[in-house]
Parts: C-alpha cells; sequence; structure tokens
C-alpha cells in the first residue's frame, strides 16, 4: 500500500514524486518509457541541446564583426546528435537519482487506472490513499489525406534521424514547429513552414512573433495556408483560394498535441475538450484522483506541470497551495530567442482590463549592442492602469529565455511600477532592459 | 539659472540628468571629457564588448564536443578593439540623445564647486538650486617604488593598446583585475596575477571565488603576495617570507579607485576615508549639495551610481525616496562569469544574523548541462533562518550576470522560501537554479 501512485515520469510526475518523497510519503512512480518523459527525453531538453550546437554553429561562422575569424566552419551533425543524446542520459540518470534519494520506488510499466481507483501494471495490481495522473500528451496527427505518407514524422522521429535531411517542411508555426525551423535552417537545411494562422506563435506579442520569424531570414513562410493533402513527400495547401504546393525530404507535423488517456478509460473521468478537466486543487472529478501537466491540457508546458505536481502534493498534505496561471513563464529557443509572462496587451484588452504598456528597443541597452549590434530584440511591459501593478513582460533576443524568470517574480509577486523602479539591475546587462520598459511607462 | 548643476557626466550624473528633466527640471549637467564616464567609455561597457569578442573566440575553438568545427581560428584584435570603440562611440551617443529628449543641457568643461554654491565651468559662474556631485573615481596608484616605469598602465590605457602584448602582469586581484586577466589570458596573452588577500574577489562566496580563479586555467596567480618593487617589467614580490619574480610586457595596477574631488576643494565637504559623506537621501553636509556615485566610495557600481542619481533628484523633488545597499547586484564578467546580490554566508555571520543557507550545482540543470558540460558552476542561497526572508544570492557559471537581476528582485521584495517556491522558472533554463538552490533548504 502507497501514500501516492504516479502515472507517468515526466516533469509533472517525477517533480510530484520528488516533493512527495521529501515530505516523508511512500511514492510509486509508474512510468512507461523512460524517466523525465517527453520534455527530457523526446522534447524540451534535447531540442534545447541542438540548438545550442546550432547558435554555436552561426557564432563561429559570422563573428568577424567581433574579431573571430575562421575557415571551414562545419557542422558535424552527428556529433551534435551524439552530445545531445549524452545530455539526454546524463539527465535521465540524474532523474532517477533523485527518485532514489528521495525513496520514491519507479516501475517501468504501463499502469492502468481500475474503477475501484487501484493500478494495474503488468500482472499486479497497486493500492495508494491517492493517485495523480501525469500521462501527458503526444503529437496530435490532423486528419490530412495522406498524411501517413513515409515522409511525414513528428518530433520525436525527427530527434532520432541519423542524417540532416536537404528540405524540411513544418506543418504548424507554434513553439516547436519554430524552434525546429531556427535549428534545422541555421545548419543548412532549406526549410518550410506551413501555418493556419496570420502569424506564428500565436501566444506572442504580434509585433514580437514577427520579429522572430522576420529574423530567420533563410526560412520560407506560408501563412494563411491551410494544408490540403500530401502526397509522397509533397504538402499541398491553400492560401488565398489558389492552391500551391511544396516538396521536400522530411515533412514534420506540429499541430498540437492531444493527452494521453488511454490508460484512463475505465474510470468515469471528466474531460473537457478532450483533457481532464481539474480545479485549482489539481483534483479531478473523483476523490482522491489528481491530474496534472499535458493531461489537463491547461498550459502545457514541462514547469506548468512541475508545478502542478507540487500542487497537487500540497493538497493531499492538507498544505493550502492552489494552480494560478497568471505568472508562467515561456520561452521559445528559436535564434533569436523570445520569451513572456503574463497577459499580452491584447489579452489583457480582452480579458477588460485597462492597461498601460512600455517598451525598450534593446539596441540601446549596452550589453546587447556590443553582443548583437543593431538587432531588433525589444522588451514590452503591460501594466494595469489602475493599479500600477505589472501583468505583463514580453522579451525578444538575446537571452530572453533566461531574463524572463526574473519577470516572472515581478508578475507573482505583484509589484507595481513604482516598486520595480527601486530593484537595482547590474550594469551593463540585458536584463536592465526590463527596467527601461518600466521606466518607459512615465 | 538652473533647477540642478549635475557635475559628471557617468551613470550617476546621466541618469540624474534623465530623471530630473522627465519631472520638468532645468538641468545642466557638466562633462569634462565624454558623457557615460568611465563605465561607459573606459570601464565596464569595452571590457564587456572584449570579453563577447574572447568568448566567441574561446567558442570557435572549442565546440567539437558540440558538433561545431572550424580551421585556423584567429582572434583579430584590432578588429575586436574596432568593434569596441563602435559600441563605445554608440552608446556615448545614446546617452547624448537622452539628454537632449529630455530637455538637458551638456557643457563640456571641467565645472569646479564654488564656495557659494555656484559652479565655475571655463570662465562661467552657474548657479543652481541644488548641485549634484557624480565625479567619479580613477585607479588609485600605489606607492610602489618603481611604479612611474613605462610598461605600468592603468585600466585606462590597456583599453587603447594597438596590440596585443605577449604577457601581461596584473596587480590586483578584485573585478577590474580579473576580467582583464579573463579577456587577455583567454586570447592567448601570458596573464601572471598577483593578490595580496588569500583569495580573489573578496566581495564573493570563498568557494565561488576559488572557482573562477581555478577555471582560468592558463593564468598563473600569485596570492598571499605583496608587491615590493618594480624595475622596468619586473614586478618583485614577496610571498611567505620570500621574494620572487614576474617579468612581462605589461604591468596593469588595478588596485582600487579612489574619488575624483580636485574640482570639490574650495568647499569644506565632509569625507570619510577620501570618499564623499552622504545620507541615505545622498545628502553631503552642506545644504543643496548632493554626492552621488563613486565619489561616495559606497557601492562603486555603475548600477548603484545610477539609482544614487534617482535618489538625489527624487530627495530635491520632495518625493520620497532613501538609497539602500541590500539588494544591489553585483557581476564579475569572467569566462566563467559570476555575480551576486546580498549577504554571502560570512557576512550574514558577521553582522549577526543567523542564516541557513542552500546550494546547487549547476551540472545538475539540464540547460547547463546542454552549453557547459560537467561544469563547475553553483548557485548558493543564503536565508534569515528566523523569518526565511532572502537574503543573499551567488551564482558563478554560465549566464550568471543576466540572472541576478532576477535575484535582486527577490532580495528587494524581500520575498521568504515559501514564496520563492511558488514561482514558477521556466524549463529547461539555467535561471531554475535559484528555484532549485530554494528547494535544496528543507
Amino acid at each position: 500500500m502507497y501514500d501516492i501512485i504516479i502515472l507517468g515520469g515526466g516533469p509533472g510526475g517525477y517533480v510530484a514524486a520528488e516533493r512527495a518523497g521529501q515530505k516523508g510519503k511512500k511514492v510509486l512512480l509508474i512510468e512507461k518509457e523512460t524517466l523525465g518523459g517527453v520534455c527530457l527525453n523526446h522534447g524540451c531538453v534535447p531540442t534545447k541541446s541542438l540548438l545550442h550546437s546550432a547558435k554555436l554553429f552561426k557564432n563561429a561562422q559570422f563573428s568577424g564583426q567581433y574579431g573571430v575569424e575562421a575557415d571551414n566552419v562545419s557542422f558535424n551533425f552527428q556529433q551534435a546528435m551524439h552530445w545531445k543524446n549524452t545530455v539526454v542520459s546524463t539527465m535521465v540518470h540524474g532523474v532517477d537519482f533523485l527518485m532514489k534519494e528521495h525513496n520514491v520506488d519507479v516501475l517501468y510499466e504501463e499502469g492502468t487506472l481500475l474503477p475501484d481507483n487501484s493500478v494495474q501494471a503488468g500482472e499486479k495490481i497497486y493500492k495508494a490513499g491517492s493517485i495523480i495522473i501525469a500521462t501527458g500528451s503526444s503529437p496530435s496527427v490532423p486528419p490530412i489525406p495522406g498524411i501517413d505518407s513515409s515522409s511525414v514524422i513528428t518530433s520525436r522521429e525527427l530527434l532520432q534521424i541519423q542524417k540532416l535531411p536537404s528540405s524540411l517542411t513544418i506543418i504548424g508555426g507554434g513553439v516547436i514547429g519554430m524552434e525546429f525551423a531556427s535549428l534545422f535552417s541555421t545548419v543548412g537545411v532549406k526549410v518550410s513552414v506551413i501555418e493556419m494562422l496570420p502569424e506564428v506563435l500565436p501566444m506572442m506579442e504580434d509585433r514580437m512573433a514577427r520579429i522572430v520569424r522576420t529574423e530567420m531570414k533563410d526560412v520560407d513562410f506560408y501563412l494563411n495556408a491551410k494544408v490540403d493533402r500530401i502526397e509522397n513527400n509533397t504538402v499541398f495547401y491553400s492560401r488565398e483560394e489558389s492552391e500551391a504546393s511544396v516538396a521536400s525530404d522530411l515533412i514534420l507535423i506540429a499541430a498540437g498535441r492531444k493527452a494521453n488517456t488511454g490508460s484512463l478509460q475505465k474510470l468515469n473521468l471528466a474531460y473537457r475538450k478532450g483533457f481532464l478537466s481539474v480545479n485549482e486543487k489539481m483534483e479531478t472529478n473523483i476523490p482522491g484522483i489528481y491530474a496534472i501537466g499535458d493531461v489537463t491540457g491547461k498550459s502545457m508546458l514541462a514547469h506548468s506541470a512541475s508545478r502542478m505536481g507540487e500542487v497537487a502534493v500540497n493538497t493531499i498534505c492538507d498544505k493550502r497551495d492552489r494552480m494560478r496561471y497568471n505568472a508562467i513563464p515561456w520561452a521559445v529557443y528559436t535564434i533569436p530567442e523570445a520569451a513572456g509572462c503574463g497577459f499580452t496587451e491584447k489579452e489583457a484588452h480582452e480579458s477588460g482590463l485597462n492597461v498601460h504598456s512600455g517598451m525598450f528597443q534593446m539596441k540601446n541597452n549596452s550589453r546587447y549592442f556590443a553582443e548583437h549590434g543593431k538587432g531588433r530584440g525589444m522588451c514590452k511591459i503591460v501594466t494595469d492602469a489602475e493599479t500600477g501593478i505589472i501583468v505583463g513582460i514580453h522579451l525578444v533576443g538575446g537571452v530572453s529565455s533566461e531574463l524572463i524568470a526574473g519577470a516572472a517574480g515581478i508578475i507573482e509577486a505583484e509589484l507595481r511600477i513604482e516598486e520595480v523602479k527601486q530593484i537595482v539591475y547590474p550594469h551593463p546587462s540585458l536584463s536592465e532592459v526590463i527596467r527601461d520598459a518600466v521606466w518607459s511607462l512615465t
């Protein structure tokens, strides 16, 4: 008998297991494949490793302006993939160590929820006071004629290819599509992106999404374009009532993700649009059963899953906590990077908030200029006009992905303009753009 | 008649001028050389530009592990210096633009304070309701026999050299000494550092300073070493009662800085250890005269000077404000970088605070590992044991200099352990080490 059984060892499940273990709970973590889940094995971490290699490749080619010269700069894809695999396996080992350190039992099986709230894994039945569902999500494959063509793959397969394709078509201009577009175009693959909406990266301020897209100069973007069918390695799409096509070695489907619920079908769990329904304590409709992470469809990000795991464990342990979504940062690790936290100006308007916004161009920041010259990076701040509370911070350029945690702290702590003005930012650092954007409000 | 006259156009003076201009004050800024002061023209900004070039050079040479290969990687020092000069002149132009935008009059003269609180500049006398002294500091040149040798230079001259020396001896292992040691050793100069104390970078946690020093593998460090004399290009030092010497093309004096007070001698301003005495509103002992930045000897950092400028202007404008030093971040842009904010554990003990500390190794962070492998970076958190308030955050490795602003926000807002645990950090990012170090406290 366990205190908690967790289904799925991704960043939701393993963090929940760690926190529960820290609190002395007896925990069973059931994972059908590898600890770390999609994020660590087939998603965020391997792409970030490869994007780092791509960034180094670009820097080695184009740093003459900064005084660095080199001949015959080449990208060894096999070595980059080898390093990526080393990163993944090292980190998986780290999660395994964390589980042992916190006395979490790990079972490598597919776990199935049974009607009496027990879990079947292999031949055995396991019982616990509480169950946390953290089964994650998988790529959705939209019903496009010809999508079963052998040249069509998902992100998971793309991270396992043995050699670089000469060309790649990406269906979907969201985070996954854009990161792969950035990665492969930087290392010399001819990349096309087909996106149904008028702009890529829909969670982003329009103007900033446009910067990311237009900075990816070697990528062909087809916006407002609907994919009609795939024939072998050619994607046919229609745009403004005319049809066109693009042919490539590989076709990546990056058109959203769907909840993994196959192992939950024996229970009458409540769903909302295909995802498990949960309240702010991560409780499902069935007492004793919690759900966290992508399977809930709320904020499908690794770090949201981890935080949801902490909320579920706190709830189980009778410690007051609740999940809030207003201060969750996101980052896109394209070249250039982008990141944001809280409301965009448009979202604030849509939710009826009266806001002011401030803006600062990164090229006026001395460290940014020293490292990038006149790039197009920027920082935008959105504040509640009545209270002065900062409700959104958005960045594109430089190490945006590393600055956004500071922004999340500001939004989480509900700091006001006047309070942020008193935070001292180190000079010369890119982080100063946040302070400067706040000052631009006056 | 002006509202405010500011003596010195560095990051203290020009930010004070900008803020006062924003508030509609009539401001005269008197600068004897170039807007931006030492920081922009001869200090932080040019060194960061050159350190960026050095970092790119290192990456271009040693990225085989990540799949990036190149032949004949070379460092074009003239081009790196040319780019550095472009960065400086572009940013100086930016400050000039800011002054015009905020209707600040700028006078390029040496301004001298007169006994009636007026200022003489050239032939003319200027008067104002308030005067802000922001005259900054200059390198101290310690009274070492032979220090007037032609091979001995300060940081200012070192930033203007035409070609790389083959060897460089640095007297002083503080921030300036260490940044130059990192820069020049990375681009192939044989560097030696002579430091009087048992460890370099005295404001840093000992253990972390040791990491920075030992990561600079090509630099020879002589600690606990007292410089006795210089003969031509040879520095003689004694250590453990025996004398030794090191010879090099150039010798950099990086042994602290002294206040620039030459233009203030006609007034009876109060001093403390050679620096102007001020209270928390930046008032000197003479009514109507304020002092900010390096000339006060308090927190000799560009961003501290800027914040002091804001406090002085707020005080002049009857807006309540006061200067606090507990949440000022610092950063050292060596390779690897280091940064900190608030108390070290030792400082906390010395000030009688009962503290707990938490620690996290960066190699266990997935982004750090992906980008650096098993490096020795770390994050340390110091908390008040009674209240749980976080009083210090210290980092070495990765983009520490960009993470420390988030840390400064946490310390400025006096967040507690339990509050920081609820801040969501993006995954995978290096910034997560702060959260992980906080979690290590439990």
